[in-house]
C-alpha cells in the first residue's frame, strides 16, 4: 500500500529504548527479541524515567555513556528522558534512519489516557515524528520479577508485522500485553484508546521537621466499561491491545463548532 | 449547544498555572487579566519547567508552598511539573471544579508539534482531562522583557468567549499570539496544528576534565508552508491562532487500515 512506508531489503536496523532505564528486565527481554530480527542499537535512560511524558531536556546538559549491558554492536545510556534518547540516536549516533524503533517492554500497562503520561510511548511517538515505524510495548505487570516469556512472543509477532507491512504515515503503535501465559492470550486486537482518568490523591506525609510533603497517587477510572473497541476492554478480556497512535492533537471536529459558537 | 459545558451564573473560579515558573512576567500578565474576570487561584511551578511535556512526578515527593506574589486569595508554588500543579489544584486545593483553567502566558510560541513538548499546553490538556474548560496561551516572543500588553487584550477576549460559550467535551485550546502591537494583529483564526519537526542538533562541548556533554538545540522545519488552515501560517500572517486540542491520541483512520494490512 502506498501509504505504508516502504521496507528495505537489507537486514533491518532497529533502535531500542525504554523508560525504566537501560538495565531493566523489560528492555533486556526486548533486545533479546530484536537481535533475532536485525541489527540492534540501544540508547536508553541511565535511570528510571517513568511518567516523564514527552519531556525533553532543554534547561540542563545531557551526558551519553557507552555501555556493555546488552551485547549488541552499539549501546548507550543517556542522562535524559526517553524522548532525548530517540533524539540522540537519530541525530548523533545512527548513520541512517532505522527501520524500526521499539520502546519497552514497560513494567506496567500504558493503556488509555496513560499514553500521554508514558515515557515508553513518548519515545515511540518521537520515533513517528522522525518518520520511523515505531512501537511502544507494555506488559500489564508491574513486578521487577515479571515473566516476559509470553510478551516476547507477542513482541516478535508484532515487530515482524511492522517490518513487513510498514506503518501508516505519522502513526506509531501502543501495544499492551495482558499478564497471562502465552496460551491464555486470546489474540491481538487493533483498537482505540479508552476514555479514562486518574482520580488522584495527594498522599500527605510529614518530614522530620514537621513540614508536609506529598506523593502523587491515584485510582484509574474507566468511563467506557464494556466498550469492546477500546484498549482497556481488550486487555481485561485477555487480548493484546494495539492502538494506532498519532501526534496531531488537533480536535478537527471542533474547529467549525468553535468558529460557529464564537461568531454569535 | 448541548455539547458545550454549561456555564454557571456565579462569579467564575479561575485556576492559573504556567511552565515558566510562578514569578515569570507571563503569568503575572495572565493573572492580572483573570482578576478582572473572576476569583483567581494560582498553582504554578516554583522554577522554570519548559519542555516538560506531560511529565508527572511519581518517583519523588512534591512540595507545595503558599506565596504572595500575585495578590490573589490563594496562591501556591509547587515543586513539580505544570501537570502536577493542575493535579494539586483539583485534588488538594480547590473546593469546587473551576470554571476555567488558563496556563501561560508562555514566553515563546507553542505552535505545531510543540504542543507535545510544551509544559504550558500539558497543563491545559490536564485541565481538559479533568473536565475543566482550559486554555494555554503563548506569546511568540522569548524575551524576559516581552511586551504583554497586546497579548493581555487577546487573552481577555478569548477567556470571555470560553466563559460564555464553554468548551466542547474533552477539548482545550492552544492559543498562540504573534509578537505585534494590538492594532497590527489581523484577527483570530481557529485552525489546526501544522505538520512540522525539530531538526535537532546535539551541541557537543567538553567539561574541564575533557569529557563530552551536550545541549539539545534545533531548527524548526515546517512541512506545510502556505497551508492557510494551520497555526504556523496564522501566526506568521499576523493572526492569533487557536487550535482546539484533544487528548485522544488514537489514529482512528488507521485502525481498519492496519487490520486489513495485518490480515494478509
Amino acid at each position: 500500500m502506498s501509504i505504508f512506508t516502504q521496507m528495505k531489503k537489507q537486514r533491518p536496523l532497529i533502535l531500542v529504548t525504554n523508560d525504566d532505564g537501560i538495565t531493566a528486565p523489560g528492555i533486556i527481554a526486548l533486545v533479546s527479541v530484536m537481535k533475532t530480527l536485525g541489527d540492534v542499537i540501544v540508547v536508553a535512560p541511565d535511570k528510571p524515567q517513568s511518567g516523564m511524558g514527552h519531556a525533553i531536556t532543554i534547561n540542563s546538559t545531557l551526558r551519553l555513556h557507552k555501555t556493555k549491558t546488552h551485547g549488541v554492536k552499539e549501546e548507550y545510556s543517556c542522562s535524559g528522558t526517553p524522548v532525548d534518547c530517540v533524539k540522540f540516536a537519530v541525530n548523533k549516533i545512527l548513520k541512517r534512519k532505522p527501520d524500526l524503533c521499539v520502546s519497552g517492554i514497560n513494567h506496567g500497562s500504558n493503556m488509555s489516557i496513560n499514553v500521554i503520561y508514558s515515557g515508553t510511548m513518548s519515545a515511540a511517538v518521537e520515533g513517528a515524528i522522525e518518520g520511523i515505524p515505531s512501537i511502544g510495548f507494555s506488559l500489564n505487570n508491574y513486578s521487577i520479577d515479571a515473566d516476559f516469556s509470553a510478551a516476547k512472543k507477542i513482541v516478535k509477532t508484532i515487530a515482524e508485522k511492522v517490518l513487513k507491512h510498514g506503518m501508516p504515515k505519522d502513526v506509531c503503535l501502543n501495544v499492551n500485553i495482558p499478564k497471562l501465559k502465552f496460551n491464555e492470550i486470546a489474540g491481538i486486537r487493533i483498537c482505540r484508546q479508552a476514555r479514562a482518568n486518574w482520580v488522584e490523591e495527594l498522599d500527605e506525609r510529614h518530614d522530620p521537621s514537621g513540614k508536609p510533603y506529598y506523593w502523587l497517587t491515584g485510582k484509574f477510572v474507566n468511563f467506557e466499561i464494556n466498550k469492546k473497541d477500546t484498549d482497556v476492554w481488550a486487555v481485561e478480556n485477555n487480548f493484546v491491545s494495539v492502538v494506532p497512535t498519532q501526534f496531531d492533537m488537533t480536535a478537527h471536529k471542533s474547529i467549525k463548532e468553535i468558529e460557529k459558537s464564537w461568531a454569535k
